[in-house]
């Protein structure tokens, strides 16, 4: 747990969105990989409606997603008070209004409880830490690190949708066998969307979102494609024409009708 | 629930396989379609394995599988005596041998629980009788409709199936939500293998399949595409040329490594 305030030496400002975006982020905590881009394009959300962010970070998801839509409105809930500096800081230098509460998921602060937001994303922490070793720097392990399960993700996001919202996280294809179920615990409508490094090749990571109230079948999408071609290109920036708009252009990467 | 035998003609003979197989199956009842077909193609059994098909119908699947690998020691286990008797004639009029076991999986004929297969497969039926309405054939009904659940199937299967052999089963992709847990509760090393119509299109159907004593993560692999192009042909036959070789050339259609 990162408590006192980042210095300045210790971030870094990177670009996102093609420039659209400079993110304050630490150089040695948790930092954003494509990740959140994805999440935040996945999001069908349109001017007026509400989106919370569970475990926000420095902000990069919810800020993505303001980079795309204007005029929604943007809130986001994070454990440590460092990072949730950060966000704030994020928001105001890249003149976006997002509202970031201090404090944990399964313990909400009272102002959130009275909330129900239209969006609920969360990018949760990919690694099971009782089956895998904790990072060194605190917070890149609070970052990476499971320190609440899944499932209670998914129950506080449940509690903060309105009904007919929906619930987006992005996380690791291997733990599906824990998210469905907890979604269907939850939620309606179930839907996969899996993120393929490149054809033929298994899903390292899955976009899953489910409806509040929803009735739908459950539906596994075909997966998008990150990179071109069936070999990592020497220059590394091999992405497919649908990613490369996502990561360079603010394009949207919507779930299939 | 069909006892009687069927008479000559409530019967078709249909080609599959490119013609290498001849399956008489009722007019009116239960009918394969290209599903047990491709069932069998993902089974990477090798000559010497043994392998058992629940609710094995009119013997389809081990059929196929037996005319791609030569030397496998077939088992079916089928509820219904009409199509029991079927599955049996069906492999003495292809020259294979299958020993067919007329009983429930619930409640599995005794000399079937002394014994252990390499490989267990199953189609189990696609309709939730909860949520739908019966098919008026009673031997179609026993195909199509779910007389007991998904995650009965699932523990017949594991009960039957040999320390490190593998459990495959080809169903409706909607049905992943219960498959997923049934599985996770007997079997590790989970693999989904998404069948997808078209490019672009959500899955219809997967294969998923497990091995006993398993302990790799769960995989959730690229999807197969069964027809070529965006919309459907005029002439109803645009399969993939790798589909194509599984129905037309007993190609194997093997999960990716």
């Amino acid at each position: 747990m990162r408590t006192e305030s980042f210095v300045e030496k210790e971030l870094s400002h990177d670009a996102f969105l093609g420039g659209r975006l400079r993110i304050a982020q630490p150089r040695a905590g948790y930092r954003a990989g494509i990740d959140p881009v994805l999440l935040a394009a996945s999001i069908p959300a349109r001017a007026g409606q509400s989106v919370l962010d569970l475990g926000c970070g420095s902000g990069i998801e919810t800020l993505c997603l303001g980079a795309r839509v204007p005029g929604l409105v943007l809130a986001g809930l994070e454990i440590q008070p460092a990072y949730a500096d950060l966000a704030r800081r994020n928001a105001v230098e890249n003149g976006e209004a997002l509202e970031v509460f201090t404090g944990d998921l399964t313990d909400m602060p009272g102002p959130l409880r009275q909330r129900q937001f239209d969006h609920v994303i969360a990018n949760p922490p990919y690694f099971d830490r009782t089956a895998s070793t904790p990072a060194r720097d605190p917070g890149r392990e609070h970052g990476m690190g499971e320190t609440c399960a899944l499932a209670d993700w998914v129950t506080a996001a449940a509690r903060r949708v309105a009904p007919k919202g929906q619930v987006t996280f992005i996380q690791r294809a291997d733990r599906l066998p824990d998210l469905i179920p907890a979604m269907v615990a939850h939620l309606g409508s179930l839907e996969v969307l899996p993120l393929i490094p490149r054809q033929g090749r298994a899903a390292r990571l899955i976009l899953i979102r489910g409806r509040k109230g929803g009735r739908a079948e459950f539906r596994l999408h075909d997966g998008i494609r990150l990179h071109a071609g069936a070999a990592h290109g020497r220059d590394g920036e091999d992405y497919t024409p649908a990613i490369s708009a996502v990561l360079r252009d603010a394009a949207g990467l919507p779930f299939p009708d």
